[in-house]
């Protein structure tokens, strides 16, 4: 068991684990492949983060964004860190959003950020886009973890 | 002379050199302090990036994060990386935008992603966002500078 913010993280959502971070699916992915990776230490601030942690998460970063854009047939990536509340960040805890990204995926390219917003402005089907079950998050975790070798605690 | 993709950069628009990146001031940054980081050499994608170019990018938004978040009076930072031009990227070579946040700063704090997509929703006296002038980036080049322990070739 893991701690993202306040919230428990089954092993089962942790695709990747680095010396200081983790790769975990998300509960509510704004695209396929839209992943997260956390630092292990529950701290908000990209500040808090120790330069070995730091320098992990983009290495960490790295290494996973290669794989999701790859593996879900993508041609960019977006990553983001909404560092602290009034970049947005809702969850108290360092994370980076590492999102694959693709030709048509938004209407305009950029109409990614009103989903990163909440606002989902664009794919109105997306409007109640619900959390998504233990097994399906469970199942993307599995297919993306032999790609990367792991490095336990 | 440094290049950013295709553009010319002046000594005067670079406030911190690091051993593989430098800070740069904006010619349109869409909030006070908002600046970029960039590798020093021409490559577009972050994959590009060997580990220590990466490792030195984090730490040195890190580094230019905690300056112009204090110096600018914000409480947040918003970081993010367009890498590829599906994911909105323009110039082709790698950039970490480096945002910093206040309360107010816009009417939703997320609208600010209106703005890095140059959409202008929300500040319409933006719309017509000028290029500043080549005194206006030098003076906050000159004012930032300072803070940062600069790094040669």
């Amino acid at each position: 068991m893991y701690q993202f913010g306040p919230h428990k993280i089954t092993e089962s959502q942790v695709f990747f684990k680095s010396k200081y971070c983790l790769g975990l699916v998300n509960l509510k992915p704004i695209t396929p492949g839209h992943v997260l990776v956390i630092s292990r230490r529950v701290v908000p601030r990209l500040r808090d983060l120790s330069a070995e942690e730091a320098t992990d998460m983009m290495l960490s970063a790295q290494k996973i964004g290669n794989v999701v854009e790859k593996e879900y047939q993508c041609t960019s990536l977006t990553t983001v860190i909404q560092d602290g509340p009034q970049a947005g960040q809702t969850v108290p805890h360092v994370h980076m959003h590492v999102i694959p990204r693709k030709i048509g995926d938004w209407a305009n390219n950029d109409d990614i950020y009103d989903e990163l917003a909440g606002k989902n402005k664009i794919r109105v089907d997306n409007e109640e886009r619900l959390p998504r079950s233990e097994q399906e998050m469970k199942e993307e975790s599995d297919m993306l973890r032999p790609f990367f070798t792991s490095i336990e605690e």
